[in-house]
């Protein structure tokens, strides 16, 4: 399976990432880059993307660009993240970019930043996230 | 208004809120309750609560309380949260308690509680969370 | 050994925690308490409690309360921690409460509030933390 | 006054700073470098730097970077700061690179690094944190 694959069948299988429409974009070893067109269902009272669904998008792809770097079967758990807002955040797509900065063997740390991609295609930085993630090998899954 | 229609305008107006399927619990000064029915819009691989939705209620819940000790028309921003994963959020009701622990002129901190209550209401603490809030007057306000 | 004891070794082989004059006050299972009595060498430049200082007694004081709940040999690291300044940190002494909010094998979470004590025995909350640490087994260590 | 005069005299003001040994080694608008030589004082229980000690050369390089970007006069207050540790901090010199990553009037955010030195001059990153910084006018001083 290649890195695209691995986790495309990850990402199908979580509810809450179709409930909100991420796509994953991009991924390589030690990164990953999903992308959220905007919506309604994603918005909060001012019409700008949600700081919770920013926060999740970020979530996800800091734990999408560590799961390239455990072993296949191996999953991933968040630990915790920290997130800053920077701006507000208006768009027609919202892109989190995660990479790893630091791939131990039971834990990881990845660095995020949020951006907005407007309707001509200038980008915007409007969160940046910082993330620990624990590596569970298959043989201490329950 | 009552503390409870002042936020539940803002709130119905949060289509992101709408879209996982958000309550507000109880709501009263520098504390708010959030809750979210299990279902499959909110799930991770394994049937649990996504943590991204965990976050994302935990901001909503801090950034709520918060509200509560503003002055009427003044907006609050989220600055920047943090959250630790305690446990896997499995259960039929995921709630989020914020209360605010200071609340100065600019800035308001609070701390979020996030637990699951199951089908047979036992609760189990999920994530814990600690957030920056910043309250925008209403004449700051663009 | 009791708690106080195992912890008072690791404590005086701390040059950092002896440069800056912190003491321990108060230790239990997953619960621990440190002191540090003001002096012109721990302030900033308004003469209050530097907040260097506060963030090193609050990481220190997290991560004695989670040695409390590691087996006799452990070690623990700190993974990360994140603390919320809330008032300036005037006083004669500076105390720092860690407790343990979830105990796992590999990884525990604490919360840390930190307070200062007037010379009237008054105590103001000037900050609370969270933090993640790691234990470490005897037999990984090296 | 340069930067490096403005921000000279706030440093020396800084009685931990002086505890500890920190230097200001390069100064630029929108970011700053600290370095801190090794010495007994400033070790956990294995010799290496201490995390509380890693924590507070981080908060005052990220504050010292937004200081930069602030009104002469104004005050740079740690509103909060998330850190985390990526390997043990062996080296004969400690250094920490603040830069600012989004500057509002009233909050800035900065990003900061640390890393050690070894004899040989090899640079290993330790850790990375994210900070938010309240700026006050002078008029809104006291």
């Amino acid at each position: 399976m290649t890195l695209a694959e691995r986790f495309a069948a990850t990402f199908d299988g979580q509810g809450a990432m179709r409930t909100i429409g991420a796509q994953l974009a991009a991924i390589d070893e030690g990164s990953c880059v999903l992308e959220l067109p905007y919506s309604d269902a994603v918005t909060q009272q001012h019409g700008f993307f949600h700081g919770g669904i920013i926060g999740m998008l970020a979530d996800v792809a800091g734990g999408c660009a560590c799961a390239t770097m455990t072993p296949e079967g191996a999953q991933v758990l968040t630990v915790e993240y920290k997130i800053n807002f920077l701006a507000p955040a208006a768009g027609v797509t919202l892109r989190a970019t995660g990479r790893v900065i630091r791939a131990g063997r039971t834990l990881l740390i990845a660095a995020v930043d949020v951006a907005t991609i407007s309707a001509e295609g200038a980008i915007k930085q409007v969160a940046v996230a910082q993330q620990t993630i624990m590596a569970v090998p298959p043989d201490r899954l329950a």
